[in-house]
């Protein structure tokens, strides 16, 4: 659980995150919940991803002000965002990339619950970029509208670890 | 569905897709299945996308040669491709972003046949970067490790429809 | 709602619950999560209980001291019960009937998540001696092991609102 | 099973069932149905009890005269219920709380249907005050609005085996 | 529900049935069963058949001997069959062709439970022979090694109602 | 497999399929999809038969001409049936029995889309004549309504393998 960050331990992204789930409790396999309480340092933030796997994640404002939002999908795309205080709630719908990030100047702290023993994460841009073996550069770049040296580029980075 | 293609006409992306769907049939209404067949020009290619009401996906080669993969979740993100000929066919998990592209230098035609009435596309740089109103450049810039003008500049831009 | 309880406004039983679920937020319909959060007075309880229509329930600390228990079936009843402190969370399988009460001399509070859209209660002693029209009190007597007349005057009683 | 009671042998509440169920008979495994033949002494009943995992519940008399009932949820707990004679049936929805005792001055027989493998018995007052270890009999009192006594004493009896 | 008979009234084959089901009693809508109650003259019998949307089925025998059988799907074809008497149980297994047959002098009564609201009946000789408009019978005749003559009286012929 | 026949090798019933399934290939397990490619010579067919794990069924025309139907369940059993061209396609009900056969001079072609791992088949006329134990032959004859001695006949006879 380490790469997924630490109570108290910010990752690279200013997030630190404690999960509750089947994974870490026996007693949660087969109940269908994974809970997590995140910190997030000023400015920290998950790249926008998704949860193969949930039917739906609700988070909850304990502390702070957070910027959450999802986008449809295609082809209406339509980008519902919120910001929220202390006490504030948001659903995800089922499958959708959301974004998640402290836009206040102090530590932010979240509740997040998943209706699934086992969610899954993708980050968006990390999945693609740092799929091994490599994602054929020339096909990433059409599809991302980038030139090609730049898409080589992002497949030697590091991503959200 | 014109958005989509209609067969014998590519659209910007070298694909001319038919679907036969709840959408478009009326008797597959509640059966759970979805039908495509779909013509792509050479170099013609879906980009990385996803099917968020799919539990799985099956490619199947009707004439010429494509590469298939997908990639999967969060830490491996582990990219899995295949180079098909005509009669060979790949199953695409749930949930997971794949890539779809012709790699001959002719025309080639593909069925795709999806366990879900309603699968649903989410194309993966376009549901970023159009999503509507724009997302944070500041934010993406950040999370796909690019300057944010490059980000802005991706904003404006047209994308798969 | 407000036969559940409003923030900041004790019922008989010391509970101040708010919801967030389909009844109380169109956005949470279909999504299969409830969410609450709820104060306890010093002393403040639920009877025991159950959700006749989660699968499963989440109970997590975020202030004060709270004991929650629940008992599994027949012919075990072996109850499992925990005191826990701020930051502590328990698992409640599904449909099994549960205890939750403050334990601490002050406040505390707590977050409950449901992977139900609409989880259900139903308060243990009160859904038997409350029912209208009242249950045979000859049968009650004989099920409860009390005397009829110690039934009959349960059967007065105003219960959980 | 003997503790379920068998049939000609009645136990102390006066009932002897017989169960076709997969714990009974290797082929009911996997099929999702579970079956039972019980007879009622008269006064003969079972006390107020649920079925954690049977979505539903037929009760079909085959001899006698049956009361069966049961209990809406929070907040109407509406008691229905009905004298059934022979040839008679009754549904019992998911999950509540139902009522079935031999009104009859003579034995009674009926079949029950659950749509579950495994349905499982739940009997209310049994439930609470069996728990193993015991509930703390403060919360108990409060909760069923018996002096403490009360409680105590009923947490030393013998209950539905 | 004339069409599949009144109790005390056999219709053609020797059957008369009473049904209890969401389509004659509105309290079954959405509980997922269906009860029948079924009286056999003697040699009275149902056609193999199936009920397409049920999970399984129980039948039970309060009155007389009846032959219950079913068979396995391809290639095995494995046929399991058993004469019960009166107390005697059998399960169906989902969507398998069953027979069902009194092999006694007298009366039978049995009771049938099934997981489904609406299982739905297929009577396999007639949903080939009375399909509507007719089946090709050149092609029935090869896949029943019958003459076409033979097919074509078949399909002239009155079937179970 | 072989008894399912064999690509370029036709059957008994001149039917040459190739399966890709859960069966046959690792990848396929769980992921809720069976895919078959078969080819058809001219008066081929497969017998009415129906898919008992199956929630439905694709089939589309690669080449050739197809006569494809289903018969609904009683007491309609109504048959809708199509003669298809190449690139036609029909969706097939859970549940219902089917007719598939070569109605062209020349090789018919078609590809099968099942929302299912393990459809599995059972061919109608074979799975009650070539039932092992053998049913009961008078049963058969009046269920049929045949003479007892075409019954008898049609129980030596081999059928689809």
């Amino acid at each position: 659980m380490s790469g997924l960050g630490r109570p108290g331990h910010y990752n690279s992204y200013g997030v630190a995150p404690v999960f509750a789930s089947a994974a870490t409790i026996p007693g949660f396999n087969t109940m269908g919940q994974t809970f997590i309480r995140a910190e997030f340092a000023p400015n920290g933030y998950w790249p926008p991803h998704r949860h193969p796997r949930a039917a739906s994640e609700i988070i909850y404002i304990l502390e702070g002000t957070m910027e959450v939002g999802f986008v449809t999908s295609y082809p209406a795309y339509k980008y519902y965002s919120k910001v929220l205080n202390k006490g504030g709630a948001i659903m995800i719908p089922f499958g959708l990339v959301h974004t998640v990030r402290n836009v206040a100047s102090e530590k932010c702290v979240i509740t997040v619950s998943f209706n699934s023993q086992n969610p899954g994460f993708i980050y968006m841009p990390d999945s693609v970029f740092t799929a091994k073996p490599a994602i054929n550069s020339t096909y990433l770049a059409g599809a991302f509208k980038l030139d090609e040296k730049t898409v080589k580029d992002l497949q030697t980075k590091m991503w959200y670890i």
